[in-house]
């Protein structure tokens, strides 16, 4: 056995059996060890983009990691900007990345680069396999590692002789470290909070945002008046029918401000106290009200949900949550608009969905459209860095090939990933994206203005202008075999997703949605 | 003045007039300083690669350095790959990076990153601007630092409070650091070498590609039987008529033993020692012959064009250079194989074309087709990260507007990139790329076999494939809004080719070259 096929056991013994790919020469034992594990998948993306976004998808869905596969700094650097989501969104990836072999360093051979720098910025958890007989063991640990409560990018360094070498040895699973408990004393203390009488805004975030979360939160708001956000960007988060509907936090600063506005308790349960996305001049970053006071119920490794029932059982033990109803809008009709767009998606959303929303600005709408409708996931961008949501949802289908996906997909940020089109095309995936084209970088519009910047200028709009060309997303999506459709009134976007969710495979809806600014 | 206007304008007084830009919120107010300094051109790319590769194609051509604008950690991540290749070619790039505001940096927000550890990968120079008075002297720094010889990638970190702050102020340009001469000892000690009779082989780099080096090389191989060779992968390396023709270094490890064969002497003139690509399993990395000699002429940051003009003038002081006749192959028939397509584009090839070569595998037999065809630059992958083919040709024709650029593109590393098409729509530039579509990663087919794995498994050749859905580049193509065609026949590549250089703008032919391999 060799390293290659080691890590490859032992990664399937632990339960990784997916591996998001884009392979070079020195990977090529690794490879070629793929066929000697038949439980592990290999799926090729064209661009590491498009690998690290479908295994942050993958794992937000199914609960466990994925592995990647990629090539050396420069494919580590392609596949940064969504391992940054990822961790972001504290999701546990195993980031297998090859190296050169150990006596061909010595050399600078071009492709020679500081793998250990540019993974460290992840903050996350760093080895190099140094011998063959070591990686199975290597692979456990990264496996245990990506898992560590709340989860990371877990990233291993493979020498192309260790992973050609002979004598590999597999190694069982490791546990990972589990959430710690928030001890008892907290709890009662934040309940006092709770029922103090002052007005309290409780703010959650990661595994809360799912059903047991979402319950206790809306108990302890029902039976105490605080106010209950999740946090502005969950990795995940369920809504829909019979599921409560609890706001998230909101992406301006201007509407947290709105939200928490006369709050003197923020209660922060694993997330963190709320601040600015961005700074803006003369404005402030710390988005706790003035006077206000921050009391911490779990950090963001705890036991989040636990912490939430614990104290739900205090300040509302006899009270049930508020459960969302069956509500969808009616069908609209008439030329696209930021409004009906998301009404069309409201009435249509099919039950089980996972929306991976990269719609940014075009989507402010969304969240009113779809409250009712029936339960689905909602995957967001955790870190800021676009070009997730092709990627995301591909990897999310993976998952859960049974779930329809749909990604909601402005276009400035669909062309850093586009190439994602071509992977669900070739695992055959049941995704829809539904490309929101208003042929601007319209949010960095909306930012010129809000930093205060003299947004007048013919080249500042030009460099915020996605027209001229005007981008055919049909052809693109089509050249990457994709089938895919135009939708410019709200009635075309009906009979298309519809259509689309009724059919298997991928499809692309090109929706001519204006600019909301 | 902000900090952002006074680093425009001192960038503009030191001869960088180009940006070519991806950028976010906390670069608004550099955008919108673009208006206030008229002679900077901004130039929008939808993917931070293309920015940073089209930055490396600029300053091959210029020879002088371009700015680019990223967006915090991510945006470097994004680019990171091309400017890899950029530093292996030790360009001059003068990396804007915008970053968060001074004071936001403690709450640690979702785009929050570690901007100096991924930039410092680089090897080159990393600056952080901390107080907007500093800026116009950071700026004339980093322009200086870019292009200290050889040149590298100057990284100047922007925080957004910096760049918006009032009191910037110009700064004036500041030379860089010239090439170091190499002593007349070193000249004299290697023309010894030269002449003592035993087998020489002169491997030389950088610079010393373009004619006045390549002169130098021919006039010592002529007169000293000395084997001359440029680096496997020079930054710019001039050919055709006129010129003489040299042969570069093979890629292949058998391909630089045989071009060594015999040799007991090997001069090292601004490159490196020759070493294998990859590491392969029972084979040397080390490609100098068992029990030759090497000696350096001059290091990659000296003057080694006027080096090797002193060495010749000491060897060959009356001989003349062999310089290379016209000669074009005839125009092909048939359908497109590996061999016939570079024939067509050695009939083709027109007067001052810029070559941007990243046909891997489908180019093997390309310079001895285009080696008689009229005077042109050939840019190669100096760093070995794939994706850089459509983002350099896209900075050589804003570089040399009055000069075709033909990029010629594989299929498999096209994706990485694409969206650089649209840019070339954008800006109307004179590109043509013939995209070498064999649906498959052919050069890691090649590599499966060379490493000694087990290349028979059914999913370790799915991984290397790229059809499964067939990818139709003329559809992609015109979806960014470059006009396209298709070409399967000789005589079809032959005609469009023509038409695509007769028109102004860009144009895409997707070549149907079967693999090599």
């Amino acid at each position: 056995m060799n390293g290659a096929q080691s890590l490859i056991r032992t990664l399937v013994d632990a339960g990784v059996d997916v591996c998001f790919s884009n392979p070079g020469t020195s990977e090529m034992h690794f490879v070629a060890a793929l066929d000697s594990v038949p439980e592990m998948r290999g799926v090729l993306g064209l661009f590491e983009g498009v690998v690290t976004g479908a295994a942050d998808g993958y794992a937000r869905i199914a609960d466990k990691p994925a592995a990647t596969l990629l090539h050396l700094g420069p494919g580590l650097g392609n596949g940064l900007a969504n391992l940054h989501n990822a961790r972001r969104a504290n999701t546990p990836i195993v980031n297998v990345i090859g190296d050169h072999a150990t006596y061909h360093k010595q050399y600078d051979a071009p492709l020679e680069s500081d793998i250990e720098g540019i993974a460290s910025s992840l903050k996350g958890w760093v080895r190099r396999s140094e011998h063959t007989q070591d990686v199975g063991a290597d692979a456990a640990a990264a496996v245990a590692a990506s898992q560590d409560s709340p989860g990371q990018v877990a990233t291993l360094i493979l020498p192309a002789d260790v992973s050609w070498g002979e004598g590999g040895q597999t190694c069982a699973p490791v546990p990972p470290r589990i959430p710690q408990a928030v001890d008892s004393t907290t709890v009662k203390t934040i309940a006092d909070v709770l029922t103090s009488g002052e007005p309290v805004a409780l703010l959650f975030g990661g595994k809360a945002c799912r059903e047991a979360g979402l319950r206790a939160a809306s108990r302890i708001a029902t039976a105490t008046g605080a106010k209950v956000f999740a946090e502005t960007f969950p990795s995940r988060i369920e809504r829909g029918e019979g599921v409560p509907t609890i706001d998230r936090l909101g992406y301006l600063a201007e509407q947290v401000t709105y939200q928490l506005d006369g709050i003197k308790h923020v209660i922060i349960a694993g997330t963190k106290s709320p601040v600015s996305f961005f700074a803006y001049p003369g404005k402030p970053s710390d988005l706790v009200p003035e006077g206000a006071k921050v009391h911490v119920l779990a950090e963001v490794g705890q036991d989040i949900v636990k912490a939430l029932i614990d104290v739900a059982e205090l300040v509302a033990a006899d009270t049930e949550p508020v459960l969302q109803e069956a509500a969808r809008p009616a069908l609209p009709t008439g030329t696209l608009t930021p409004q009906n767009w998301v009404e069309v998606i409201g009435a249509l959303l099919p039950e089980g969905a996972i929306i991976a929303d990269e719609a940014n600005t075009s989507g402010l709408l969304l969240p009113a459209a779809t409250a009712g409708a029936p339960r689905h996931d909602v995957l967001t961008l955790t870190g800021g860095a676009i070009g997730y949501g092709i990627p995301v949802a591909t990897g999310a289908a993976v998952a859960a090939p049974d779930r329809p996906v749909l990604n909601l997909q402005s276009d400035g940020s669909a062309l850093y990933t586009i190439s994602g089109l071509w992977t669900q095309a070739r695992e055959n995936l049941n995704v829809t994206t539904v490309l929101l084209n208003n042929r601007a970088y319209a949010i960095l519009r909306l930012e010129l203005q809000r930093v205060g910047a003299d947004a007048s200028g013919p080249k500042a709009n030009e460099l915020l202008d996605l027209s001229g060309p005007d981008m055919d997303f049909v052809k693109i999506a089509e050249g990457m075999g994709v089938p895919a459709t135009r939708a410019t009134t709200a009635e075309e976007l009906a009979e298309q997703l519809a259509r689309a969710f009724a059919e298997p495979g991928p499809h692309l809806i090109e929706a001519m949605v204006p600019p909301l600014f």
